[in-house]
């Protein structure tokens, strides 16, 4: 028996992304967004929301150019402060001990220290009303070497990112693996 | 140190959305979409992207409307099964031995057994290349009774969503609590 809770922004589960930008002085800047995946294959594009009274919109709007660095677990307390405190007013790399690295490939700083790096360039941006969603081409993915597994690919449980539940406004972690994509669903393939 | 993967789609977690249409002829279809997520506070959105060669393609386009349904682990086969077949060809929902419910609210059906449920109608569509982005604005989320904690709110640990690890191809479940959003990164406030 479902109850229904009326129009809200709940969904499992979303993801906790760090969107590195620079301000106009060339400072660079970090906030958590839950709010955002990836939107398209070719050319391989990630969404992230921003509202527009974030420091980040500024930024975004200016430089056309972002960066999703992806915390792991051990860096949950910086992924919570950056999205608490503001750029406006404080350098939050400096307050997390954090480092902030230029990209090569785009006008954007992103976290050195975190496990997993999109290097993004604007290339569609929606108003939909409180937020404003940024689409970003993803011209390389970075990834922390011990974060590859025996076959040199990225996998998810080295990286030990975090996952972000709306309402409760509750960090958890990504568990064990349940199974093979395209596969454990043939089993139902033969009902037919 | 990192080493570079190159443009491609990956970041972590992407989640397992169950994104319900009804086609042309009024039946309903479902398709498994991990490209997706939250997008707008007010109105409340959520983002899904399909190929333009997806059965639900047409769907939404002609219907201006979709459900997303959250599996939960129990459902895995059936999740994975969504993203293999086709709505041309088979009744995805009686395959799995699933309900296909009518929304009240919007054109679209949702999987009856899955814990939760958003239905949207479409608000904004982007041609983002191989993939088109569709943002729903939530017109009501639906959670089953024994998703609700003691004290009446939905809860990701009682839900137990799907993870999606893009380049693995990988199911995850979601682990256990880290900690609370807007307070863990407080320690860090201090330092400045």
């Amino acid at each position: 028996m479902k109850t229904s809770l009326g129009a809200q922004t709940l969904v499992y589960p979303t993801p906790v992304f760090v969107v590195g930008t620079y301000d106009a002085e060339g400072r660079p800047n970090v906030m958590t967004a839950a709010w955002g995946g990836l939107c398209c294959g070719k050319p391989p594009c990630v969404a992230v929301s921003v509202r527009k009274a974030r420091y980040t919109y500024g930024n975004l709007m200016r430089r056309n150019a972002f960066t999703v660095s992806v915390p792991s677990q051990e860096y949950l307390a910086a992924a919570d402060y950056f999205g608490i405190a503001s750029g406006r007013k404080v350098d939050k790399f400096a307050a997390a001990g954090l480092t902030p690295v230029r990209s090569d490939l785009v006008d954007a700083p992103y976290v050195g220290e975190f496990p997993l790096v999109l290097e993004c360039k604007v290339v569609h941006v929606a108003d939909l009303g409180l937020h404003t969603q940024f689409v970003g081409e993803i011209l390389d993915v970075k990834v922390e070497g011990a974060c590859l597994d025996a076959v040199g690919k990225p996998s998810m449980e080295l990286v030990r990112p975090l996952c972000f539940a709306p309402t409760e406004s509750l960090y958890y972690a990504v568990g064990e693996v349940l199974g093979r994509a395209f596969s454990v669903g043939k089993t139902l393939e033969t009902k037919n």
